[in-house]
Order: C-alpha cells, then sequence, then structure tokens
C-alpha cells in the first residue's frame, strides 16, 4: 500500500466512523463525508443492528422512554464505562448546568431569603464512579449493602458542572437544599463527604426517615411539598433521575442530569 | 510506513474514533480500547470542547433541558443532517417504540371500546424529512408558510416505528387519536396524508381549530382532557416534543420520539 492509499483509507475509516458516530467530535470535511453517507443510507435508515443499541438505549434512558430496569444491558457494561470515564459524561452534564445557569441569569430574584433550588445528592452533587467503576458500571445488580459501606466512607468526588451551578446559586443568594433518597443513619458521611468536596452554605440536608415506605418520588415529593408549605419557593430543581424531578411540586424549572448506570423509581 | 505500520495507526485511530463516539457501532476488541482511553482520559473528562457539542446539545433536546430553542445551533446543521438521515435517528425511534410494545403487552385491557392512544402528526405519525432536508434540518428559521404548502401535498412518508406501534394497537383493539397542533384547515391534506400512508382506523384526527391562541401544550392537554371526559382512558401518548407529553392528563404512559429539527412549546 502507498502513503497515497494509506491517507485515503484512514480518510475513508475517519469519514464513515464520524457519520455513524454520535459524538460528532472528529472533524473531517463535510464535503467529503455527505455525498458518501447519504449515497450509503436509505432515507430513513435501516433499522438494523445487531443486539442492544447502547446509544439509543442510553437516549432511552435520558428522555423517559426506558423506565423501571434493573440492570444496564450486560452487552453495554462497556459501552458506559466509557461514557462514563471518558469526556462524553461530561461533556453531556455540561448542557444541562450551561442551561441552569442561563435560567439562573435570566430570574428576577426577590432576594428574600426564601428561594431555593433543590439537589439531589449521588450522581448529582458527587460521583459514585469510584464504586461502580468496580461494580459493572449498573451491568450488575445494585448490591445495598457494599454501596452503603462506601457511602459511609464519604469519599465520593464532587461532580464538576453541578459544583459551578451550586456556586452560582450561592453567588445569586438562592439556597441550596440536599435531597436525597440516601437513608438517615448516611447524614454524617453524606454531610462529611459534600463538606470535603467543597459543598458549603446548604440549608437543609434532608435524608430519607427509617420509616418511609414509598417511592423515592413519593418521598422527594413530599419533601419539596414542606419546602413550599414553609414558605420557600422552588426556583429550580437538579437530579440524575426522573424520580427526582417528577411530581408536584416539581420546581418551577427541572434538570435532567445524565445517569446510564442505574435507574430508581 | 509498513503495513504493520498501517494496520496500528488503523487500529489506534478506530480506538480513538470509537472512545469519543457516541454510536458505538464500531467493532473494536475492548481489551485494546479501554487501557488506552482510560490512561489517556482524567476521571471526569475534561469538558472542554470548541463551540457546541452538538450530541450533548441533541441529548439535552430529548431530556428536557434545552427548551424554547427557536433552531437548531448553525454549527450542528451537519450533525442534525447526518443522524437524520443515516441509521441513528431510525435506531433511537426504534427504542421508543420497542418499549412502547413492550408497555401494550403489559397491559390488561378491558377490551370496552373506551381504551385510546393519542399520535401526534409531525414527527411521530409522519417523517417532514423531504421538506426538513431542503430547509437546513431545523437551522434555518422555521417558515409556516412554505411548510404548510408542503403539508397541504399530503407527501409525508410515514415513520415506520410508529406505524409498527400503530398496527399493534389497532391488533389489540386501542383506538388511536391523531391529535396535532397543525391548523383545522389542513385537515383534508392531512388525512389523505396518513391515509396514503397506511395509517387507517383513527377515531378521531384532532386539529387546532382558527382561534385557539393558547400554547401547543395547552391545547393538546385540553384535547385530552374532553377525551377523557368524554368517558375514555388514554392509555398511552406519544409524540416528538415535550408539548404533546406534558400536561395534565397526559395520559397513563407517555413516550418521546427523537427530533432535533424543532421545538414546540
Amino acid at each position: 500500500m502507498t502513503m497515497a492509499g494509506t491517507t485515503t483509507l484512514l480518510l475513508v475509516a475517519a469519514a464513515l466512523l464520524a457519520a455513524s458516530c454520535g459524538a460528532w467530535e472528529v472533524t473531517v470535511d463535510d464535503a467529503v463525508v455527505a455525498p458518501l453517507i447519504h449515497a450509503l443510507r436509505p432515507l430513513l435508515g435501516s433499522g438494523r443492528h445487531a443486539g442492544v443499541a447502547c446509544d439509543s438505549w442510553r437516549l432511552g434512558v435520558e428522555a423517559y422512554n426506558v423506565r423501571d430496569w434493573k440492570t444496564v444491558p450486560a452487552s453495554c457494561e462497556g459501552y458506559v464505562g466509557h461514557y462514563m470515564l471518558g469526556s462524553h459524561y461530561r461533556r453531556d452534564s455540561k448542557v444541562v448546568v450551561d442551561q441552569a445557569i442561563a435560567y439562573v441569569d435570566s430570574l428576577k430574584l426577590a432576594g428574600n431569603g426564601k428561594e431555593v433550588w433543590v439537589f439531589d445528592v449521588d450522581e448529582t452533587t458527587v460521583s459514585n464512579l469510584p464504586y461502580y467503576s468496580r461494580h459493572g458500571f449498573g451491568a450488575t445488580p445494585f448490591n445495598v449493602t457494599s454501596f452503603n459501606a462506601y457511602a459511609q466512607e464519604g469519599s465520593a468526588p464532587a461532580l464538576p458542572e453541578t459544583k459551578r451551578l451550586y456556586n452560582k446559586l450561592l453567588s445569586v443568594g438562592i439556597k441550596p437544599v440536599i435531597l436525597t433518597g440516601r437513608a438517615e443513619y448516611l447524614r454524617a458521611s453524606t454531610a462529611t463527604n459534600l463538606g470535603r468536596q467543597g459543598y458549603a452554605g446548604w440549608m437543609n440536608l434532608l435524608l430519607k426517615a427509617p420509616g418511609f415506605k414509598g417511592s423515592s418520588l413519593a418521598f422527594k415529593s413530599s419533601e419539596r411539598q414542606k419546602l413550599q408549605d414553609a414558605g420557600y419557593i422552588i426556583v429550580g430543581n437538579i437530579g440524575d433521575q426522573w424520580s427526582d424531578i417528577l411530581g408536584a411540586p416539581e420546581g418551577a424549572r427541572t434538570f435532567k442530569l445524565p445517569d446510564p448506570m442505574y435507574y430508581i423509581g
């Protein structure tokens, strides 16, 4: 093979990969790709795909079409691992937080100390990747014992995009409220973890009481209702689960961070 | 360069592209990719990206984080075009419909003729890609005159995944209700279009009355309320816009089809 041949091959390989690529990060001349891919694909695509289309499954999770799932499909463990460890997860989170900060900037705040923003904990303020990377990125069944042992270490790193939003809210006088489905006995380790990671100045840390039997959605909705009943205005609400976001009162605006590793209803 | 060198280069290129690729369609040995990518990326990614990350923007749209947008970001026109024309759009739609059909299969139906399923029209039952492919895939401002002229042709092709769901519902006795934000004067052309594309047996075709001034969300919610008041059970509701899905009564279960080309509030 000549060098020219190699270059052509690389270009075609790059074009084909880029054309089938959700990330669209590769710089390829559109004029090269467009006729190639448009000639190869039928109008609406074939829809044929061997096994689970992991990126489509992930989109289904994020858009709340795929619900009540127990584990990541076994064939998607590698996909999810790369998604979480690579730049894709961070990039997707950045778009969410950029939208949230633009929303904050658009608000006319009363500045009366009654304006609050609800944050979830796991995969929202802090990342449990150090745990999940050792447990199949969600492809193995959730083990509450080992997860809670990990949570008690209080070592989960901050999610930097969420922290950017958190600091923005503090700077404009909106009070963070931490609302988590973690059990009450994890209060000290959770507070320590948040403090270590630079989350300071929150108004409340609300955890699930030992006797609570309902869903996460019901628990979180009822806690938001209490905030509202106490005269607080929930100007925003951010979490990685739809159960963080749905259920009245939701908050004036909600934000869904990505999480392809687990589902909580 | 030797052939061995070329092969290695191609393998590394493929690994790097695949690792940054949302579609994850390329078959690459995980054992080759994993150490490479995990060594190259910091734990949670850098988050740095020049310009708009088009795949992250699209995810933001689908997860209802990006709202009230007027046009596709100019730098994402090529990305959206390839997404829509290639297999990605179809594959994402397939996951949604697979979930919807699994949901239908899980239902214990009364079979009393009162069970209905609400379908939107544009980018739900039929595809306007023949129009949008000539109008920047949503990157140019929406032109109601030229779009309505196109709609009057009644030539939009069926979206095959939705049609699969539609036929499934007919087979189990759930009545389709077509509910669209299209104006009443497009009734004949819309009905003709649906018929030509094999959509038969719907119970109602509901279009926006000339005098209606509210949002699409308000219009569609009020029409669903009327159905419910008339004794119908909305067992499902599918559309490409969040305004098809949100607003009580939503329906017992909702499904969001992908649409990165336009936003209707």
